[in-house]
């Protein structure tokens, strides 16, 4: 379970690294954390974990309260690798995604706990989607330009964040994406950060991010006027939970 | 771990369904089978499989050989829900999802053998990356156009289908999306076939679906020559083996 060589790096090695700087990154290498919780959404983890995946010389860990199996809010069951206890305590980077359930955390003394002190020593704290509650609850954002998923930017104002409604938003080491799906343009983001452009244009390309959505429906400033009000009514218990 | 309703879905009913309908959904439900094996690209399957779960009135299942955790080939671990013995027989959806271990099932008897007989009853027969080399390999691409994976599109025709450069391709019931992240554009297609527009629609705002790729490098034919040849080098044993 915990196989820490994954095939994709495997393959990738030593054809993104020359054998150097291979040799180079895994001396040194990149702690990256990525927080799961119940009811959190898969997508918003695993478009950010291939990006990170894709890594040569980081090690990166899905970290839990406990190893058990995190049933994810749209069925799906992942399972962690490292609990708060056994999570490395200097991260390059940490990261937390959303979900349905981003709210519990959010008055989790111990997530709060554990997200404050990562979040304090790590070279990026970062999120996709309604993570950036859960970071903003433990005071990692006040003072910093953020964005989180379209129905809850606001929100963010109440923990001393300045929301901003763009696509993925670098304040410092303060790294967000919107929601579920930015968490892959966050990820490209941040290979081009941790290593290069050419490293994020290969994994682009890998990945073959080439995207045409059937429609124009990705933003309430697009999207038909009755799907943004009906996903809006739709997501009002969780709206009001975060404000 | 069989807990069937995901709170995604819960949430979405009834806005995304009038009772009416939700009730009819429910009384038939389609039955999606996933297919899940060692070194899948977990995002391969997540994209899809995040829309999937959107459908009230849907039964998503992630089919594997044994319900034995399965290790992905970014290095994260999934649990499945049923195997090819407890699968339904009858779907509306079978979906084979990519990834660098494509190979093996490719030339598995059991996996070929479970692929062909869903295959041959369900509504849908589909696929995204590499999976289209799976359903190829049982079978069930002769005669259809499909895409798959940039880097090895061509190797489609080696077993009678017509090799198509599209992010997605329908040929009366086989849906065949691109690489990796082409999941989530085949995952729309799927909702409004399945559903209506409105619905997908309502599913890609809620996705946040409105990609900004930080670099205009995700097809070979965009992507820088120098991205595209070491990416080229980089997946030639996996080129070499799917010829």
């Amino acid at each position: 379970m915990n196989r820490r060589t994954a095939a994709l790096i495997a393959l990738a090695t030593p054809w993104l690294a020359t054998e150097a700087l291979a040799q180079e990154w895994a001396s040194r290498p990149d702690e990256i954390a990525l927080l799961a919780y119940p009811e959190m959404t898969a997508l918003d983890l695993v478009g950010p974990q291939y990006m990170f995946g894709l890594l040569v010389g980081a090690k990166v860990h899905i970290v839990a309260k406990s190893l058990d199996p995190v049933l994810c809010d749209t069925g799906i069951t992942i399972l962690p690798t490292a609990t708060f206890a056994s999570c490395p305590a200097r991260l390059t980077v940490l990261f937390v995604p959303g979900g349905t359930g981003a709210i519990a955390p959010m008055h989790d003394p111990q997530t709060l706990a554990f997200v404050a002190d990562r979040g304090s020593r790590a070279k990026y704290v970062t999120s996709v989607c309604t993570g950036a509650l859960i970071l903003a609850a433990a005071g990692l954002l006040r003072g910093y330009r953020a964005t989180t998923h379209w129905s809850v930017l606001d929100a963010l104002a109440r923990f001393g964040a300045q929301p901003v409604h763009e696509r993925v938003v670098v304040d410092r080491n303060r790294i967000t994406g919107g929601g579920v799906t930015a968490g892959i343009d966050f990820g490209l983001a941040m290979i081009a950060m941790l290593r290069d452009d050419f490293y994020a244009q290969s994994a682009q390309l890998l990945a073959e991010y080439n995207p045409h959505p059937p429609f124009d429906a990705g933003s309430p400033q697009t999207a038909p006027p009755a799907v943004t009000a009906k996903v809006r009514a739709m997501l009002a218990p969780f709206i009001n939970q975060a404000h």
